[in-house]
């Protein structure tokens, strides 16, 4: 046996779910609630999604139910980035198919929604499931980035189901796989498929967020152990006392993560893309606040300190996001000439007359090895691939320079030595946390029992989650209602709407009246590694940003029942 | 109070200790062993040493003491880089000068060494020990990485000493810091001063051991959590199937970080210091080697692994460190004339002209980011920063090359995609593993009797550490009897033999093993975040290196016992 002593124990680790979902199936009642809308567009998205529009909010409470007990055949696929949990939810899957009927059957289709397209699938049997429940990764099928959108592929995803006589599609996935979802629905419908598709909603950015999903999967565990590393370095530099440690971390359209983990650990500078984009602040005042806070540490003869940057900044920078604009467009252009382009002092010649003048001064003004990373090949979809570009050492470069300008104006006499850091594949795949295990399992059985009543069109959603998992309440919400319009690609396209950081917001408030603090006197805070066994004070933390947002549900239930 | 949950529950831990430290001092005898030797250059080392020189080795057992329980004071230095457990050195030090006597006093000497030299101390009291238990980092007293070694240094030392009246001074360093334990504890006999000098074995890189130390303190929890993370990273690589990540570890002098997180996780790559040096390989070579692996693994259809590197691994490849040793050598005898060279062009042609054409032609077959860190500034020592090196790139950026090759001869067919990390900071200052935060509190209970019955040039020593806490055996190891002759800087002088991994031993013997396998295979193993909390089995995982070479004690005894 080839398993590390954690994973053994992670396998006898028991899901917790809401009291409800312990009742025979026939006694969890969908209770239907009032027919719903879109967020914006309400007229278009009606158009877009005749047979989907308007459904209503699904609350799954103790009552009698129609649901089936006959043997049903599910398919499910993992889509996008890992995040850990989705082995928990495909578990909850597996378990509420065989709590059901004992001969219902799971497929998973293999990496992500290609899988579906090629029809290449596996069954999921009890011996595949037991060696992944509670463990971290999407290795069990494996995931990919692909979308079902050309009609050859919906040709061929609704072939491939109905080979299989799918019951129900679970799709697990981000905002825009949860999207794709809610156009198979209507695709299935109009092929008068029976086939039901049920969203999962998944992310560590913690993007895909709004009123029904109070958080998306993996966000808890993944900020966990990025706050963990972080504390550690914390406590590392307060050691060694001459180091300013720059930490990139994973957040490309909204900076959640980096809130969270500031929020966990009281670093002196934690950068939030929202608020500089509000701000409209220019790569020169971001550098000058950093060094301002350089500066007053070094009075104090504290030349140390630790700066976390979501990967996302420069695109919420405005000077930086229109930098990046232009090359994408003119890259797009003149793919064949620029490629001819070997030398740096050639790509640099050309751009000065291909950019605008704002733009090109910019980009002269950066570190080669930023320019050439801006220049790197782009991604499928002609973006630049911002993991790929060095923010944390564009800033170290943009700050050493402003530093050594203190020091000839004799305005700065301490000392300025830095790593930098990107923390963000390490988290992805890690053993999902008691409430991620918890949460994800509990997600598994609620996608199943909105299929299983026969709902389409679907994401799974639970409820009070700052409260003890029995009192987690479990719903169906349409996925038309949480979508928008939004320009895309130059096409104006239905989107689920990315959350970003409410800047009037409570974790964001409660991040900006204790910034001060934090950046000028040494109040790092040291969270520790996850951990998963003994008491739940320590091994149910809850995330702050949760707790902030929702307030603390457990806490109120015990105040209550005190009184 | 702005403790995370984890600190405060880690303040309660109570570390556990050999039974034998449970009884009363007077109870606890120093069993005197035959007098001892150097391992080499015996002569020499007697006459540098000539009043600490051939002590005997202490075993503590219980029996009849001659301790003393009148109040003592003893001083404290944490010196160099930090790792897990430092704070139970000294808890556990604090604790047995209060169990001795309540009147006793602990000083801590601020940043190191450099606090002794200076007189800059603070005395450790109840309310300041309480809130650093059981926990990571050396901010308690800051650490440094001066040596006490100049006449003048060494004055100023013996006088803060007895200024403070110092019964003893114990010193929590690596192999550098004990060797200059060695030093004071020589010195301050000669100054007729009655302070006793005894060192603590520490560094999280695993190369201070030998036949009495088993392990240096801080290797346990450091190599799991970098495991922690390579297990993750391995996780995910196997779910998204299109990255290989190249990981660099730190360990400059030894690779046995690399190789106990290789037999936790089992990765495709690892690269081992001491293996390439006796091997003589070049760059090339190692290039070749890595490639190969990436090839074979894209035939069976996986584009993907993971590579670890030890921080070290330059200076064992014989050319690359020839080369290093050319540099240092030019740049210390032209500092002058070659910071004036501004353009990498410029450094360049003079390095043409001072350089071995051998060297010359290395240096310029590397990528321009790794030359010019190879130019960057020296340590104070005129050593190249290993650490600031990005080996992990050179790499990538060699193997990249390689592939390049392969596929314009159509020998390579796959995808060849990567990301690079340097996993270090992170882990020297994690919160101590039971293992740690036990070992460590008996080292410095250990320290403690070595000086309280009149032992100085000492170093603290606990063995049996693969058996139950109860059964650790503590013993008191001279220091001069770990000493060698070394030629450091030009100059030959007493040293610690570093341990470097013995391609004979076990431990490598094991990867040597098992590595072709888990090289095409995907047999990845995923450790998890560190556990404190819970039953034995999840939260006192032995050290793989520990096992091999020590046998599992524990297990044997359960054995003999079932017999």
């Amino acid at each position: 046996m080839n398993y590390s002593t954690m994973q053994r124990l992670r396998y006898n680790y028991k899901p917790k779910m809401p009291d409800v979902f312990y009742k025979d199936f026939a006694s969890i009642k969908p209770e239907i609630g009032k027919s719903t809308a879109a967020l914006t567009n309400q007229e278009e998205l009606k158009e877009l999604f005749p047979n989907t529009y308007g459904m209503p909010v699904i609350k799954f409470v103790e009552g009698k139910s129609g649901c089936t007990s006959k043997p049903l055949k599910f398919g499910v696929i993992l889509s996008g980035g890992q995040a850990p949990g989705g082995h928990n939810v495909i578990s909850g899957l597996y378990d509420a198919l065989k709590k059901s009927n004992k001969n219902s059957k799971l497929y998973g289709f293999l990496y992500g929604p290609e899988g579906l397209v090629k029809g290449n699938y596996i069954e999921i049997k009890k011996e595949l499931i037991d060696k992944y429940r509670n463990t971290g990764g999407f290795d069990i099928i494996g995931s990919g980035r692909a979308k079902i959108e050309t009609e050859e592929q919906v040709a061929d995803s609704i072939k491939n189901v109905k080979k299989l006589g799918l019951d129900a599609l679970v799709i697990i996935g981000g905002d825009d796989s949860n999207t794709n979802a809610a156009f198979l629905a209507k695709y299935f419908i109009k092929a008068e498929l029976h086939t039901k598709v049920i969203g999962v909603p998944k992310t560590i950015d913690g993007d895909l967020k709004n009123e029904y999903i109070e958080i998306s999967f993996g966000f808890d565990t993944a900020t966990k152990l990025y706050s963990e590393l972080i504390g550690n370095i914390c406590r590392d530099v307060n050691s060694a006392r001459k180091y300013w440690h720059f930490i990139k971390l994973m957040g490309r359209s909204a900076s959640h993560i980096a809130l969270e983990c500031a929020l966990k650990t009281q670093p002196n500078v934690c950068l939030i893309g929202e608020e500089l984009a509000e701000k409209k602040w220019t790569l020169k005042q971001v550098t000058e606040y950093i060094t301002d806070i350089i500066v007053k540490r070094s009075q104090n003869g504290e030349n140390f300190g630790v700066v976390l940057v979501p990967e996302g900044i420069i695109e919420f920078i405005p000077e930086m996001d229109e930098l990046i604009e232009e090359l994408n467009d003119l890259m797009a252009a003149n793919a064949a000439s620029f490629t001819k382009l070997k030398t740096f002092t050639g790509k640099l010649n050309w751009l000065k007359k291909k950019l605008s003048k704002k733009a090109f001064n910019l980009f002269d003004s950066l570190p080669e090895t930023i320019s050439l990373q801006l220049l790197m090949d782009r991604d499928p979809h002609g973006n630049v691939q911002v993991s790929r570009i060095e923010t944390e050492k564009l800033l170290i470069s943009l700050v050493t320079n402003k530093i050594k300008e203190l020091k000839k104006e004799g305005k700065f006499n301490g000392k300025f030595s830095t790593y930098a850091h990107f923390f963000g594949y390490e988290g992805r795949s890690a053993f999902p946390s008691n409430f991620d295990s918890d949460y994800c399992y509990t997600l598994g059985f609620t996608a199943f029992l909105l299929a299983a009543n026969g709902f389409s069109g679907y994401i799974a959603s639970v409820q009070n989650l700052t409260d003890e998992v029995k009192y987690w309440q479990p719903y169906g919400v349409p996925l038309s209602m949480m979508m928008t319009m939004e320009k895309r690609k130059g096409k104006t396209v239905p989107v689920i709407k990315k959350s970003l950081i409410d800047l009037n917001g409570k974790p964001f408030k409660e991040f900006e009246k204790n910034r001060d603090n934090w950046a000028i006197n040494t109040v790092y805070r040291f969270p520790g590694a996850i951990q998963y066994f003994g008491d739940s004070e320590v091994c149910e933390i809850p995330t702050k940003t949760l707790l902030l947002e929702k307030g603390n549900l457990k806490q109120k239930r015990k105040g209550k029942k005190a009184k």
